[in-house]
């Protein structure tokens, strides 16, 4: 996959079909923000939709939250974002620029972009300062400092300061996770790599607690569990790698941290961090709040701080690596020309594919489109499906393809004497006939 | 409903149950901003997905899309909302107090909070000054006007940016609508009456595109199939209520507006707004981006740029409106005591209802615990369900009234003999005895 070819080639796709726009385009974009088109929205939400049906609804031990994006200010004192989440910055004294200082040997001097910044004999650049990543605004009618709040750089604050909330609200022991799926920000000075690294994108976060005895245990099951989630949905293991951090890369509270991480075309990055975090933010929680996070075990009648498991996840990381997995470009033999061709398919997870499956009529007559509209209009009531009627099914199958869709389904002259169609499975791009009645049992299966 | 107790009733169990906690509630809240927990995002998840599902899923005529909240600030220039989007504000000279003009007559002087703003000799007010309601902040590592972006106050603008790129990439006909979920963030002066003004919230827009001379039948379909929607969900007709603007409420480019109405504790609150904005907006980006945001009709050879029917639904909103209509407070004989007691019962839709079912064992013996949990682990596999053995089951049924779970299921002696479990109703709290392998289908049917 490490071809930056490929990379350019999705983000054509992704742009043609509908599955990601640059933001606000047409007045010359925003860098760093991405809109998810018809076919991006729908491969997002069952992204997430899987995430938390896998993580919550499927599991006793994990509920769920939906918090603010705009937190008291606090939080991210608490938390050390204010003082420690930073970039270093270097200006240049002639021309004002600003560049990262560990990127100076790869940027371009303004003045002579043949030179890096500090080269050219008249741009004098500055010591490093530190740039907080955080976006900043202002609440309430008056501008004052102490109005001032960040857009949240991470959903896992808003989980910690909700903590004792679901303690109270409901009946859950230790050990247990609180799940969040939701946006957050980043002042990135250098957005690239397409949705990789941007300033808006979602999180899938979970903050497992559990007694200090346990962690080291659930850290590791945790770490093996999200990297089986990835395998799981599609993605092979010669992709994906599980990168377990050095002693020296560690902040100094935590007792281990593991990336999951995916070959993309200009080579590995993050999908997943899980880290074991000791009880360092229900700490600096308890410290800045002044309010009691601890635990009371009823049957042990022990009081103490949780440690936490943190498996934090990027869903629109997640949605680039998926797509890049299911990418591919073969030759075939075109069903209507019976002659060689290429095709582009993504081959995403059936649960991901935006589309479940597409209705076609082989032709528009003989009674085929009315057939066609009625079992359509039967299966999407539970499935995701597209009715298409126009051109050359193997253009039609094409388009498909393209969009991951795993099952096309033609009504063809067969239809009227038997009640059978053909099903057409997008990878092995083989045909079966099925009686019309048998198939949403046939996707249901299969989905 | 008009009852303000209820309001306070309904906080507290929002509170206490897990539905909805203060925003960073232990460093003393932000006001405006609310965390929804464990229950809650559930709630607010089940709206969000049969909206989706509604207008999206079941229709052949809309797409979905999900774009940035941040967007360049030339976007809110072509909208009118940099200077149109403003509330008139009042500074008292003295105290520096600051005051919505059209609030003075509820509000407090600082000074002497028995008289009203300027009522006091001492304090001055000065004339009203426009004050916007976009949050702002800036992109990129310099704070200059050039990088200055607001966050988003409606969803909407992220789908007029992106009809060309709709249009582009899908094979999408006018008639069609473009929907999208999402948070959006306004300064709100004097957040108030709970979630429903509140400094940030969630959004489910729909931009209708179609051709000028069917616009008044869209519109009026809209606005009725948006008012039977929330019928559907339970929305009983003395609480619900379509308002339809004045030709003097109307913006000068609108050809018709209607509210959906709630009958909230404290009077009518809008959930709802549909508007034909005409081609207002597509105008406004035409002449702002200078991009081509015309219709080519294929088969009328007809140009044209589409008027607009905009179903604007407050999703937040609409969860307060469910939770106040669900509400109810019931004097009922004890399953376990016999004697009179009162409950508080959520009577929410199935569909919307956070947990489906409960899966109690009568006593923690018996096998019934094991049985339990294993009808428990099945069921999950499709829906939300919680599993309770703790206290009395009288007890254990009433917390899940207050949760709002249409069903709870025991286990109890007769279960080892004949292989059936007591189903109980919510609202009628009668029960049925129904064979275990038929409780899937039961609930199928019911949900």
């Amino acid at each position: 996959m490490a071809d930056s070819n490929v990379l350019e080639k999705l983000v054509s796709l992704c742009k043609r079909r509908g599955f990601i726009f640059p933001g606000s385009e047409i007045y010359g974009g925003l860098t760093g923000t991405w809109d998810y088109g018809p076919l991006g929205v729908e491969l997002l939400r069952n992204i997430k939709n899987a995430w938390w049906h896998d993580n919550v609804t499927l599991r006793d031990d994990i509920v769920g939250v939906d918090t603010a994006i705009l937190m008291n200010r606090t939080v991210w004192q608490a938390s050390g974002h204010e003082d420690a989440f930073t970039d270093p910055l270097i200006d240049c004294k002639t021309c004002k620029a600003r560049f990262r200082a560990d990127q100076i040997p790869e940027s371009q001097c303004p003045r002579k972009p043949s030179k890096h910044p500090g080269e050219f004999a008249e741009c004098q650049l500055t010591e490093a300062r530190k740039f907080n990543l955080m976006f900043k605004t202002f609440v309430g009618p008056v501008e004052e400092s102490a109005a001032m709040v960040y857009l949240r750089p991470e959903t896992a604050q808003g989980i910690f300061v909700n903590f004792k909330n679901v303690l109270d609200s409901t009946r859950i022991k230790i050990p247990f996770g609180i799940a969040q799926v939701g946006k957050s920000f980043r002042n990135e000075i250098t957005p690239k790599q397409f949705i990789f690294r941007s300033r808006e994108f979602e999180q899938m976060e979970i903050e497992f607690f559990c007694h200090p005895s346990t962690s080291e245990q659930w850290y590791a099951r945790w770490r093996d569990s999200r990297f089986q989630w990835y395998r799981n949905l599609g993605v092979k293991s010669d992709n994906l790698r599980l990168r377990e951090h050095d002693k020296a890369e560690l902040a100094f509270y935590s007792k281990g941290t593991s990336d999951i991480e995916y070959l993309f075309p200009w080579g590995w990055g993050e999908l997943e961090g899980i880290a074991h975090r000791s009880d360092y933010d229900l700490q600096q929680h308890i410290k800045f709040s002044g309010k009691d996070l601890s635990y009371f075990d009823d049957e042990t009648k022990e009081r103490y701080v949780p440690h936490v498991i943190e498996p934090s996840a990027g869903a629109t990381r997640s949605l680039l690596a998926f797509l890049c997995e299911a990418y591919a470009e073969e030759k075939i033999v075109d069903e209507d020309t019976k002659k060689e061709d290429m095709r582009t398919v993504l081959r995403l997870h059936p649960r991901l594919a935006p589309v479940k499956a597409a209705v076609f009529p082989l032709v528009k007559k003989d009674g085929m489109p009315e057939r066609a509209h009625a079992l359509h209009d039967d299966l999407r009531r539970r499935f995701q499906v597209f009715y298409d009627e126009k051109g050359a099914v193997g253009r039609r199958y094409r388009r498909q393809d393209e969009a991951g869709t795993p099952f096309c389904i033609t009504i063809d002259g067969q239809t009227a004497q038997d009640q059978t169609v053909t099903i057409r499975d997008r990878d092995s791009m083989k045909q079966e006939r099925v009686a019309t009645d048998k198939v949403p049992g046939y996707l249901l299966e299969r989905l």
